[in-house]
């Protein structure tokens, strides 16, 4: 934690809608963040376990906690409680790291899927929130944020897709998408 | 220029919207980017040029170029010539960079402000994104992005503001905002 930690508001930040930018605004955060020499863990819950993406090479050679936690659950396969049983794991991780003290911003990327799924309830994640050491800066991305989401945090951002590169049949570029 | 350039398929990607974000989301691919050995330059128009946020902390650290172009035009001034010029300045800046063929992306930080104000003309933009190096990547942030721009862009996201801290009288927070 940054000795500045009493004196800052923190923030419950949400990055929501169809558009692009929500994983890669909270990457952004990632950067300033460390750029200030504060501390802070990327909880990736969609991100397959072998993910090597550009922001997990720069994390690794930064230093920044990144954890690939996806694979166990992309709820594709057949045995869904498996993958329930996996994502609870996953938001058992994120509780421990938020109650840990230890951070200065928590990402939950991707959470809202698995909350949208019934399978993190959302009373409980608001309920880690609200009693969330002092300072801590929360940032969840995804699709569909629920309203009881929206109304807990301070921040809520939605992108709005105007223009998709898919469309054009242009394919997800690295070091842009991922 | 990495050597995946003739691979690539090069965007210009326009983040616009009143929402929080844009410059953030920015930020992000400029992580990914240098996590995969990327070249960057940022280009920050309205950022002051004694700017030492997050962003530039980092960026010193990690070897990226980032400069901060304002100060000079943040047309408070009542010099409106004197402005005028210090932006079709930045703009030369920008367009040497652009055409140089020595970077994979170039980020233009907030120049959509004085393509609104006229100062720097819509059409010389789009002629200079047009004639780009083969596989650069462009990304332009700032809010009211004009329509050519968006005909011309390959991804545009709009940052929506759902809910603001401000609104809840929670100020600017450092490694979040800046």
């Amino acid at each position: 934690m940054s000795a500045r930690g009493a004196e800052r508001q923190a923030l419950v930040i949400v990055l929501t809608g169809q558009g692009k930018g929500k994983t890669t605004a909270a990457l952004g955060v990632v950067l300033r963040a460390w750029g200030r020499g504060m501390k802070t863990v990327v909880l990736q819950f969609v991100k397959p376990r072998t993910a090597n993406y550009g922001e997990n090479r720069a994390a690794k050679k930064l230093g920044i906690e990144m954890i690939p936690l996806g694979e166990g659950f992309t709820w594709r396969s057949q045995d869904i409680e498996k993958d329930k049983a996996a994502v609870r794991q996953c938001w058992e991780l994120a509780r421990q790291k938020i109650d840990s003290g230890q951070y200065d911003i928590v990402v939950l990327d991707e959470m809202t899927y698995p909350i949208t799924y019934g399978w993190i309830p959302v009373e409980e994640v608001i309920d880690t929130l609200r009693r969330r050491p002092q300072g801590l800066h929360v940032i969840i991305t995804g699709r569909d944020a629920p309203p009881e989401l929206i109304e807990f945090a301070d921040l809520v951002t939605e992108m709005r897709e105007v223009k998709h590169p898919y469309e054009k049949g242009l394919k997800a570029q690295p070091g842009i998408d991922f």
